[in-house]
């Protein structure tokens, strides 16, 4: 079946993966799957479809682009689905107040297809249709990315902005295309994490805080305090070495060693 | 109505003749009227759509965006159509077999809003669901622009076809200059730190480390990882209350260490 595999997406394409968070209609499934393919892209993802999965209705919307339902991905939660992606976009309507950068379709692709191209794993996350995507999806993004729309009447469809990042996406990666050979930047640092280790971190990092009683008197300002602590480490765009360097420091921190350095203290003592 | 003309269009914006060349669905056209409000377009022109005019399903599909229907001026040929304009594009999916300069919607943005803004009327031409333009009205126009789609699956519907178009039009007006409202991003995260608080930060840290004996057993590599872990932060670019709130966490995470452990602490020391 190459020849199928030929038309499900462009394989001389760096490929993000597109990831669909909560979709309700299957039609807009569907229809997100042809605004994909129509720009080469064949990577789906999907995160708790309201009405189930697979579905008919996606599927009858996708027409010939239903290779890349095929192909779809099924997650039960958005942290499950990046787990394996090094950098995630979070798409928006409006900005949130969160500290993060928030960059157009258009350097998101750019920079996006310079990290798929130099080895990385990329992904942009999408909003379902009635409210988009929710703080705690974004949260786990490095950045936001927002289509310069009409600010009297900026709302687009699941579909439409699919096609719109899909769109400058190709642009991109035809133009780094031609630019010449691979850029691979020297990776001196290391490699990038993987979004599971930063999750495991800062799990991690928000356990030890609960022991700490660091929310004891703000047990209100938690989510939005975990939410903003989160923000900050995903924005350092952390290299694997680092994440466990802060694991070593906020275990340091904490004591959590206690048992190793006690037993230790405890020789040096007697 | 000064409010709604607002709405209706960014008068900013110079504007571009949108023109749908026999559409047949209603739905559509209220599609397109959505994807061109998205972007501040609100000149549409219609050339005899199939089922009549004005059209309730039209209305139905465009929601807030009808006011674009409302305006939206009807002709029976595509030649009385474009009768005042300079400048007419014609959107195709394919290239045809005419001896014409074929641009991306990009290009046309381009040249079209340095025309609008030089004095002249610009139209961009769609055709209808089924067969897109016919060469006759290919003819008409000056240039084809052509989206730089899959080619193994380049068909866009005729709405999304109008949001690209108008997407590459607003953001080529934002850049030719004058139409800005470009949203200042808006900084509720508050100030960036400065580089004393953060030195500040950083000095609390190592010496927390140090007393938590975190370079116990590598106190040669201790320069370096300071240094590593300074930077982790300094790139986070951390707003003022952000470095507040990882002061928070390390003295909440080192204060539960010496909280369990203060005695024995107290025991070494003495």
């Amino acid at each position: 079946m190459a020849g199928t595999d030929r038309r499900f997406r462009d394989s001389a394409l760096p490929q993000p993966a597109i990831i669909l968070v909560r979709p309700q209609m299957g039609e807009n499934i569907g229809a997100a799957a042809r605004a994909m393919l129509n720009f080469g892209l064949g990577e789906m993802r999907l995160v708790a479809p309201r009405d189930g999965w697979p579905s008919e209705s996606a599927r009858a919307m996708a027409s010939r682009a239903d290779e890349v339902l095929e192909h779809a991905r099924l997650f039960e939660t958005t942290e499950e689905a990046i787990a394996d992606l090094h950098h995630v976009y979070a798409t928006t309507a409006r900005g949130r107040e969160m500290a993060k950068p928030v960059v157009t379709p258009r350097e998101a692709a750019d920079t996006g297809v310079g990290r798929v191209r130099a080895g990385e794993r990329v992904g942009i996350l999408f909003g379902g249709e009635r409210a988009g995507l929710d703080n705690d999806d974004v949260a786990l993004a490095r950045a936001v990315v927002q289509v310069t729309a009409n600010p009297a009447f900026s709302s687009l469809n699941l579909a439409q902005a699919v096609l719109l990042v899909s769109y400058e996406w190709r642009l991109a990666a035809l133009a780094a295309g031609k630019a010449t050979t691979m850029p691979p930047a020297p990776e001196e640092a290391g490699p990038v994490a993987e979004a599971a280790q930063m999750t495991a971190f800062l799990d991690f990092l928000s356990a030890e805080l609960d022991a700490a009683g660091f929310f004891h008197r703000i047990a209100d300002k938690r989510p939005t305090m975990l939410r903003n602590i989160r923000a900050m480490f995903h924005r350092a765009d952390l290299r694997e070495q680092e994440v466990r360097t802060l694991f070593g420091v906020v275990r340091s921190l904490s004591g959590h060693r206690q048992g190793t350095r006690g037993a230790k203290g405890g020789e040096k003592g007697g």
